[in-house]
């Protein structure tokens, strides 16, 4: 913290930084603004607003965005967060897709990639993320260097202790020792990694179907199965970092007595992920006697025709999804559940029989509502946990000079 | 807020109430100490702290213990919090036994009665609360005046809008609507109450397998099934309070398809409670034609025999452990999982089946560890609420003086 370059009368160095940030706060969450303005919401003196701006707008914070109209009184300066100040770097690694966006201080995305993934190696996979990265700089007019903070979903728990990431079986080699150092050098900048499913979660709650819900969970059902916890509205991680993984709910415990016939340690895939997951879909779906079905997607096509058996693959997929949703109500009462993914977010033909199904197996009720970002649910969540870093950083590295 | 009685130099008001407040907290959690002592432990000055124990004197938050002995140096006052400044009252309902206890302001029990429960109506179970409150307060020489915090646990989810518990089907006319107000006007105090697997959580975590750790949940089975969550060292209730209630997690699901064919919602019991609760273990013993079985007690003990029917039965019991502890994990990823009540203190039996068992069905280890406050846990966790609130008042009530 640089203190006092120029001396002001009674205001203590980090009072002023205090103020800045009140000010800036003020601009990035309700808009441009003039003096008076930010001294009405921010509670703060017109004086210290002017010399909070002044700080800001010397260090490349705040600038100005012209005047207000001649009205009834003199016209204002009107400024603006200055969103060149630095950017911020998102990326959403999926089995099919690698989407990738850069993004500036205000929020605003200056750049939108996807990358086909079609890699079969780790590090096939890691060029494809360098490449989309390199793509949105040139799309975005910056360089590398004037990237603040990254952030990275991807399936999986990271580890940060062996920089490694953990319960990702559904990316070739994505698990090896020290996957996360290599990526991290790869794309040549410092990053932070995130599961994809609690970046969704963070999205969502930003800005869509849980915004202004302090406890939510987001439910993504489609290649995989995952869920983000938002407590007292921030992101919940666990104790390992892998609360949410609900891939391993025990779906398919017998009963009447015993334990479940497969040995999931070596399967390697979660008991209720193996029964929930797009492909359990299809494969329910082919044992129905449908035809033509390719996909999941083909499933829940047919059904909206009005096929019979579609509609039966649909309605068990939704009594899955009450397994689902039961279980992480009895456990966290969550006051919202998202249900959002490729499978997840075939809401019209899923409500009916899963609340129907939630009916029947448990007295909790959450109220469940589709996502409203789509697929770029992690994208989102990863912008904005980059922008919370690169706000502090920026401020930190400009100094809270005064 | 009263200030400035008793003017001193440079020291605002809420100043002089921080420094007692460190003082008195130093006091409480390590014990009696001299002025240099307390000095040294809060980083406060000689002056500082003197005056802040002049002030908590006066107000009969603080008082002498004596002198230390003579040493090296000269002997000084030793300070310690005056415990009678205020009691505070737990009391832990159960469908056995209530246990009512009195503690004064430094956390020492000064009475503790059992009242059988044989009540079939509420009214009559408020009766014996209300007989045993006053048994204990006569046992610690008090009168209901001079209670300032009242905790009390039982089953349910309480409903403070409705002043009405939900969801306690176990104990006869416990849902009936109002039913708060009414424990209230019998008590003749103000109360707080919790759901009991709550309390044994926050008990567990206060003073026994859970202390110091932030992220743990304490599992009871017993008569029932219930949960407490602590998450940042905190009782987490969930958006309606409802946190925890396992009793409810999806348990005999048929994994080949459709829906269980219970209706729990008719039923009015829990689906895995029904399956893994006291009764359901005596319920199996029989089944497996195991005589001279009353209580699940005796069944546990028969296995601690060597009968090997009841070993079976202990073991199939692990295994519905083992699927409650791998929903919990796959949600919230604790660090620490205490399992405790009059099934779940058998760890000596349990321990090794359900890790087996947990082996096979989740790559999630969290750490699993008996209770070790025993029957004790919700009424520990009871008091231990009741005095946080407790503090605040009294401290509150008798002015921050200076």
């Amino acid at each position: 913290m640089s203190a006092d370059r120029s001396p002001q009368v009674g205001t203590p160095a980090n009072m002023r930084g205090l103020n800045q940030r009140a000010v800036l706060e003020r601009l990035r969450t309700a808009g441009p603004a003039t003096r008076p303005q930010i001294a009405t919401d921010t509670g703060l003196s017109k004086p210290t607003v002017g010399q909070a701006l002044l700080d800001l707008e010397q260090h490349g914070l705040v600038r100005t965005a012209g005047r207000t109209l001649a009205g009834p009184g003199r016209s204002a300066v009107v400024y603006e967060v200055d969103p060149s100040a630095g950017h911020v770097l998102g990326i959403d690694i999926g089995r099919g897709l690698i989407r990738v966006a850069v993004a500036d201080l205000s929020g605003a995305v200056v750049a939108r990639i996807d990358e086909r993934n079609r890699a079969r190696s780790a590090s096939a996979l890691m060029r494809i993320v360098h490449e989309g990265a390199e793509n949105a700089f040139e799309q975005a007019g910056i360089r590398i260097g004037d990237v603040v903070s990254t952030v990275v979903g991807t399936p999986g728990v990271p580890d940060a202790g062996s920089a490694t990431l953990q319960q990702a079986p559904n990316l070739p080699g994505w698990e090896r020792k020290g996957l996360l150092k290599e990526l991290e050098s790869v794309l040549g900048t410092e990053m932070t990694v995130e599961n994809d499913a609690n970046l969704s979660a963070v999205g969502e709650h930003e800005s869509g179907a849980a915004r202004g819900v302090d406890a939510s969970v987001c439910v993504t059902v489609g290649t995989g199965i995952g869920m983000g916890i938002i407590l007292d509205g921030r992101l919940y991680r666990g104790a390992h970092g892998a609360a949410g993984e609900i891939g391993y709910l025990p779906f398919g415990w017998p009963s009447g007595g015993g334990m479940p016939d497969v040995d999931y340690a070596k399967q390697r895939q979660g008991m209720l992920e193996s029964a929930a997951a797009a492909h359990s879909v299809v494969e329910h779906a082919t044992r129905t006697g449908l035809t033509k079905i390719r996909t999941a997607k083909d499933v829940f096509e047919a059904a909206r025709h009005g096929d019979e058996a579609a509609l039966e693959v649909v309605e068990e997929e939704a009594n899955r999804l009450a397994f689902v949703v039961s279980a992480v109500a009895a456990v966290i009462d969550p006051e919202l559940v998202v249900v959002a993914g490729g499978i997840g977010k075939n809401h019209d033909l899923l409500a009916v029989p899963l609340e129907r199904a939630m009916g029947r197996v448990t007295p909790m009720r959450p109220k469940i509502v589709p996502g409203e970002l789509g697929e770029e649910a992690a994208l989102t969540g990863a912008i904005a946990t980059a922008l919370r870093t690169a706000r502090d950083v920026v401020f930190d590295r400009r100094g809270q000079a005064g």
